[in-house]
């Protein structure tokens, strides 16, 4: 059956508002601001960064954030999230995107590089590099994150298998 | 003539398609998945990264995908493509889009960083960075990719000659 | 008082229509070209780049473009300006944007790097990597950019200034 104009209409609303959602976690992780956290996920969301961080866990109990002065130190020596154009599915009240997710640090051991018009410095370094699946669900509050997988582009399976999650049906 | 809504929010939908098409395209290369090229391709669609990679070619004749051994040897070494937010324009059953795409690859020769609650590696190292013009055509399947072309941005002319399309009449 | 759905479709399409402002900077940047800036900006917009590149300025008085050799050197030794995907909200009449941006250069000093199905070459290094904030005015003639802040996420205040902005009510 045809979709109303009403219908199509919130469809692209929903894949709007899951955008920001997207665009609004590096922010939040290169600040500490809990904001996000308390707002972006429901309450027993799963974050999984893999085995070398301790596989999945709760997303309350994450160490993203103010509460943890590592998380802090590595923001006050400069660290950005950086977040390619995501691949988003709507079905109904729940949505799935894949992004990529670069992590890039101050680079305080290379060459100086000069551009003309733009400065000179030693630049940065990209830490990571990694497949991101994020699943949502509609709530009553707007769509939350209800799981987050991430694995690095190492050549691992694991960042694969996210990766052709894109093309499933 | 003023469009009607339902025409505003037919363009809006092909401006999301068109979104996820390129965004479906790193997890496409990452992987060698070639439902990817079977979907979003129209048949005689044609590729071309430039002179040093053959120039223009047939994308169904294309060597990006599981049966070049070399492309799934880059891909167990760890290969990310990764793009950034697309300039898109819809001009009735035609579109087209200007993006930016890095491929990174792990360093394996650089000195390690450790970044506080973000592990320690070497890192990744940006391979390439390309400026791209996709051209589309809406089919009864949905839109479709027609020719992709793109150039890496080291200072050559037809680079330029991509970026400067983004603002052609 | 819930919206129309024509007030909803306009809010889409102007989201959309601020997505294309900012991915149409970079082809800007990166070739020179003036239409985008004649277009792009209110007539007394201003561009503030930080304490280093002289604070506040008139976006008509950028040294940005054509007019600036030292601009068209950097261009012509390859200069990319890479947009992640940006955080947007709309206001009715005005809208702010955070988003991340990149300045990528050619690698001219470090090792090659050969990527199987890939090429061969030193590759690109990140030069730069900044918190943006733009804030945009409905006009008769579209969305323009009134004003667009940038600092380095090189740790400093500045930056995460910027990027909390994302959460602000």
């Amino acid at each position: 059956m045809a979709k109303s104009l009403e219908e199509r209409v919130r469809q692209i609303e929903d894949r709007l508002e899951i955008y920001n959602l997207i665009a609004s976690h590096p922010p939040s992780a290169d600040t500490g601001s809990r904001a996000h956290v308390a707002n972006a996920w429901i309450e027993d969301g799963t974050f999984d960064r893999g085995a070398e961080f301790g596989g999945p866990q709760q997303q309350s109990n994450s160490a993203g954030g103010m509460g943890n002065p590592e998380h802090m130190r590595a923001i006050s020596q400069g660290l950005a999230h950086f977040s390619g154009l995501p691949y988003v599915r709507i079905s109904g009240d729940t949505a799935f995107a894949i992004s990529y997710l670069q992590i890039l640090v101050p680079d305080r051991v290379g060459p100086e590089f000069e551009v003309p018009n733009h400065g000179k410095g030693r630049g940065f370094h990209v830490h990571r590099v990694s497949a991101n699946r994020w699943d949502f669900v509609r709530t009553a509050e707007g769509w939350k994150i209800k799981t987050r997988q991430l694995r690095t582009l190492d050549g691992n399976e694991g960042a694969r298998g996210i990766l052709v999650g894109t093309f499933a049906e």
